[in-house]
């Protein structure tokens, strides 16, 4: 599939569906066929410090790992859910400008035994890591479980 | 101090520093001098599954802590910053009306601690449980790790 048409499907997603990611202007900056990158302004999603919000740094990370497993799961043409399991998150440095998080498909063999659960089982589970950069650091590190789930109809 | 007013001046500080809070219409529901309540209503909070987005749970969850925090550092007279460094969030099951999170203070020795550290290095950090109910059973439980450190002049 083509990646333009699926980010595009995907920032129109979540912009209809999500109010509070609408709120913190969230837009999908690529998809290359691999990672997604996701963006938002400092200025809706600013702290009492004038950094990040912590609570708007982990949604764009969680929006992040679920935005990919949405787009794979087009590209497989399965018609499934995608919900957070469990995450764990690591705030290393203050961001303080405009936010971006970077999510990278899942390697061999998690991504084929994923696929192949959902397909026979109708649910796959999943590990997902997202980064937020400041420069050439790491800034927040996110680690998600997400559970995918046949749709039913 | 008087529990209503640290309330009301919790309320007041979320609103005006944290536009995304404003947008989740948090408000503090209740402080008794042990445990903070925060709430949201679901309409700006769901998701594309008609129930609570992970970002707002876990955004009401990291402020929840974050707001005790604050009040805490009030009730000492300690004019200082909290801040949220690492935290685990297990999403159990779904959220299907309005969000409240409840956090309630650390027990002994930790707390004592905490204060201790930051009278004397200016600097403590603390672990907090967050929990959102559906009814009677935990339908999101949050660990913070957060750090508070005394305000520059």
């Amino acid at each position: 599939m083509d990646n333009e048409l699926l980010a595009g499907y995907l920032e129109s997603t979540i912009v209809a569906k999500i109010p509070l990611a609408r709120e913190m202007q969230v837009r999908v900056a690529g998809y290359d066929g691999n990672s997604l990158v996701l963006q938002a302004p400092l200025a809706p999603n600013v702290n009492d410090k004038g950094t990040a919000f912590g609570g708007s740094l982990y949604s764009l990370a969680v929006l992040a790992g679920w935005g990919l497993l949405s787009i794979k799961l087009k590209e497989e043409n399965f018609a499934g859910e995608v919900v957070i399991h469990e995450s764990k998150v690591s705030y290393r440095l203050p961001v303080t400008g405009d936010l971006e998080a970077r999510c990278t498909a899942p390697g061999e063999p998690e991504y084929t035994r994923f696929i192949e659960d959902l397909r026979v089982t109708g649910k796959g589970g999943i590990s997902l890591e997202v980064r937020i950069m400041r420069g050439s650091r790491v800034a927040v590190q996110f680690s998600g479980s997400y559970v995918a789930y046949r749709k039913s109809k």
